[in-house]
């Protein structure tokens, strides 16, 4: 294949934590996969752990704040170690390269044209446990350098989650300020409308310092999700909310609108 | 402008935590806003949360390890989502960006022939809760790779801070060891004196290993501020201070010998 | 010296964890040590705190996955601030840096034609606390850019460390997930034998999904270490075991093997 000039950058978001060695093997194998290396940059870590559900959502919020032809590195893997073939969606200009369990799926429903590859199954001695370094690694470092497909891979028409709903009426992430991320996109939110969670009903404010300190609200966040927040206050520990707490709107005044399904249902 | 060949390293200072993909759109942003992009090095994202005067005195004890023509991209912003004008300060040949609420004042004391800038409004649209990637990002880009401030800055004579004392006799940092680092730096210690603290009256030592296993004494750090510290424990746990406490200082022997007033007061 | 073209890669391995100020200016002197800088990759930093011996073999485990010709700057340190002199191993075509006290040692050991340099003393002035910065980051830096030891280092035979046994039958390692790491390369396992850890004896497998949830197993993880893990849950907590707790092997249905001895004991 031909090398371009200047790789793509490669972005990782996994569930490793930076505890341990585990994000330095991904970065040391980027560096060996392709001369030049790629640029590599952490998106996030602490991505959802084993809930590759809620991190699909998350991701697909992220993926309009990376550059074109990003290459988007992810593992959040519950049934890491069974045999999952890898999967790469082309969608937004943008490469999505990690399991095929509905991680890659919603932040592909965004583009047109959406282009799907499976990879070719692991060679043997790879060890089950660390398909990120030894099968992703080298798969987004040459997508990067190539802007093409890794050798190997076949084109596929079927994924986990391409059915899933683009926005979800759940939490799906608590930052490390206890804000709570949904998976309604602010854009598609009802207006006028208060969130009902944990038996509370919480207005919208546009930012924090629009409400009184230790008050709960919720505001379009700065991915454009529907987040729920307590001014200088954490909103998971006083809602005693966690990814998978479903959200249900209510117009004000109004009795329930609706419920939560999980995605996909 | 004139793109030099090189742009010179921005360094990033922010509360943001590792946690969540904050720090990762910081890193985003700066690799699209100019081209080549920057080198962008993660100074600390565990900055004193909320507290952009303690925030102040650590940044400025940080500055003299960067390279000349470093740019600093800070942000610890308890006013954050309100109308807080963006500063840029050039002093001792380096560039800090920031908020204009003291954060950016320390360090900009120890230059002669500061040159301070006000960013202009960030467009309508921008999103309030984001300044560090949606405004201050572009910015530092810019004047990394151009030597010059931002297109659009004026310059101005006055910014917050500016008048603070250039020590601190209080608290302004926990370490992950529990190690307390204060505002005041060794250069200007007074010499032969004990630090009151707690109830206690500690001892200077020049390193852990010279006192004894759990004893609590103060000295010079690789910063050059005055640290309290413990040999093998945590002074933070030991002493009950956290940022703000603060600090006296007695001669060997003597009463007490000063009061710690707040920066500007 | 001639500088090379491309120098090559430092790996920062140090138990300062991301917290403060610590890793940013091992990257901002890497920065401004040579022209051009070397690529810099935190590999981690969580490295076991203030236990050379656990982190040697840990550090040991790591060599094989990094490029040929890098520089690993390694700092745990629990005599930090003594007169310990720097030390540098060239093995398995990668270099070594950081303080004589067995860190280095044990990944030296899988290399033919080892080669051992003493760094010269610090110069007066140096802080004592901060060697990885104000030492070895340099040294690191010219290496990486010259494939040579630093001027003024001397050639030495002697290191801590150099008797130390290849495997040690103890855990080394602590993971955010509580996965307990031991310092038993798998590939000199015992076949067929459980092991003996916390009161229980524990069967192998080749990985988590091959065992029930909440079962505790031992298998060869991704570094080729003998690992203790709890399928869903942290082993560490489920143990009670931590970093320098024996590991004893027993042949199926047989009873007690072997003792665990402290490396060089």
């Amino acid at each position: 294949m031909n090398q371009r000039a200047h790789p793509g950058a490669v972005f990782l978001y996994t569930d490793y934590t930076r505890l341990g060695p585990y994000v330095g093997h991904l970065h040391a194998r980027l560096l060996q996969a392709v001369d030049p290396a790629p640029t590599v940059i952490d998106l996030m870590h602490d991505a959802p752990a084993f809930r590759a559900d809620c991190a699909a959502y998350l991701l697909a919020a992220n993926l309009p704040y990376l550059p074109a032809d990003a290459v988007v590195l992810a593992v959040v893997d519950p049934g890491v170690g069974t045999e999952r073939p890898g999967l790469i969606l082309r969608a937004q200009e943008r490469w999505l390269i990690g399991p095929d369990n509905g991680l890659l799926a919603v932040a592909a429903q965004d583009g047109a044209d959406v282009e799907a590859y499976r990879l070719p199954p692991a060679p043997p001695g790879i060890p089950a446990t660390f398909h990120g370094r030894d099968v992703f690694a080298d798969a987004a470092a040459q997508v990067a350098a190539t802007g093409r497909p890794p050798s190997g891979a076949e084109r596929v028409d079927h994924w986990v989650g391409q059915k899933w709903l683009r926005d979800w009426d759940a939490l799906i992430y608590t930052d490390g300020f206890g804000n709570l991320i949904s998976g309604r996109r602010g854009a598609s939110a009802p207006s006028h409308a208060d969130v009902l969670i944990g038996g509370e009903a919480l207005g919208q404010a546009e930012k924090f310092a629009d409400v009184p300190e230790g008050t709960a609200f919720w505001y379009v966040n700065a991915l454009g999700l529907v987040e729920v927040a307590v001014n200088s206050g954490s909103a998971a520990a006083r809602l005693g909310a966690a990814p998978g707490t479903p959200l249900r709107w209510r117009p004000r005044g109004e009795p329930l609108l609706q419920s939560a399904p999980r995605p996909g249902s």
